[in-house]
């Protein structure tokens, strides 16, 4: 059964992350929130504030994905260039959105009036729709299958809801995680061969060391539950004949 | 003056990134690190466990900086490909290195001794050398102007470490932040017109809201310090003529 793989690329726009000024937040967000949906995050790129660098990444990632997410730069100042950018990489032109501004004049109603500069976050490229925004005032923006989300993670992470369920994808990526108090490289050759035995699993060795000892959590990924228990089952039942004690859901 | 600006281009491996099981951060960690060298990270990638994959994104970001640095996939498992798919990217082969067999088996004599996949971690491209690893066994690898790190943070930590001074670089870009309890997009305009007006800055916008009131904290950038300060006081003084507070090292 070939199933239809359905992924996702995202652009991390913002000096701020590439100064190391701000940790990045969004990656894990909307990798973990594109997995529920039933698509893979297959690559994520960091750029800056630099028009040529949005665009050449929103193209390339566009081309090769079923979707593209952008977050960050869509603020009211000038190192806000996101929407010029990705319109550019559309080549469509940019205009106001009525309903953005209708929003952004009910939100700043009480907040000093709408001005210029807050006009810019009614500025969309042309043909978009709005991706309502609970918690400050200016909305997402969606254009087809390109999706532009704020830079601030809990804002993102309205967006996101709002978008819950709308997107299509396939069947969500599960996992079961199993622990144990051993060193991953005791155990190399048993994941490559739990991992080949099973088709269409994927296992991932995550290390650490803790309160003195070394471990590790085996993250085994597959979209069928049934050959999921199999491949953990099967792992679990290797450690356990090692006289190692397998903790499901990890440690 | 035109002075040469140094940059480098980063290379994220790993599905647990891409997965959203693990929250990356080595982008924020070799950012803050490369200011202080002088070298401006200019863009990061983050790939999949996929040899293609690596060996695309480091082809770029080799041809397009002065370094470049990757991060994960040097552990003992089947899923740790980066020195293959680093080797590929470079076009050499993969040897062991006889230096990082001893430090493996000196690391590994109390530890079960120096198996089959603890061994691989002593291959390296063919010409490189070893970045020294306090933390644990394994050391990262340098080849030219190409770095490969842990992907444990702690651990990437200790290799830069290492490695600072060693590589050549420009002024670094310093930083002044000054603080005002104000919604950014009344002072859009202002902000443009100060980065305006002092050439080679750059002034970051970034807003919160923290105790029921917006505000934001502009973080103003150069590599001349006089320059920074003339700009850094230019800002404060057309806050302060607004009626505003700026409080300098930001809120």
């Amino acid at each position: 059964m070939n199933e239809r793989i359905w992924t996702a690329g995202m652009v991390v726009i913002g000096d701020e992350i590439l100064s190391g000024r701000t940790q990045d937040r969004n990656v894990a967000q909307l990798a973990s929130w594109l997995n529920v949906q039933g698509i893979r995050l297959a690559e994520a790129r960091v750029v800056s504030d630099r028009e040529d660098a949005i665009v050449e990444a929103v193209n390339t990632l566009m081309a090769r994905n079923d979707y593209c997410f952008t977050t960050g730069g869509i603020g009211p100042t000038h190192d806000d260039i996101t929407v010029d950018a990705v319109a550019a990489a559309l080549g469509v032109g940019v205009v106001v959105h009525p309903q953005a501004r209708a929003v952004l004049e009910a939100y700043y109603e009480s907040r000093g009036g709408l001005t210029e500069a807050r006009l810019r976050m009614a500025r969309v490229p042309e043909g978009a729709e709005l991706i309502p925004n609970r918690m400050s005032g200016a909305p997402g923006i969606r254009i087809g299958r390109l999706f532009i989300l704020a830079g601030v993670p809990h804002i993102a992470a309205g967006m996101l809801d709002a978008l819950t369920g709308t997107l299509e994808g396939g069947r969500p990526v599960l996992s079961r995680t199993i622990g144990c108090w051993i060193a991953e490289s005791e155990v190399a050759d048993m994941l490559r061969a739990v991992e080949k035995a099973h088709e269409g699993v994927s296992i991932g060795s995550y290390p650490f060391f803790r309160e003195g000892r070394v471990g590790a959590n085996f993250v085994v990924r597959a979209t069928e539950d049934a050959l999921l228990d199999r491949c953990a089952n099967d792992l679990m039942a290797r450690l356990e004949a090692e006289g190692r004690t397998a903790v499901p859901g990890g440690i």
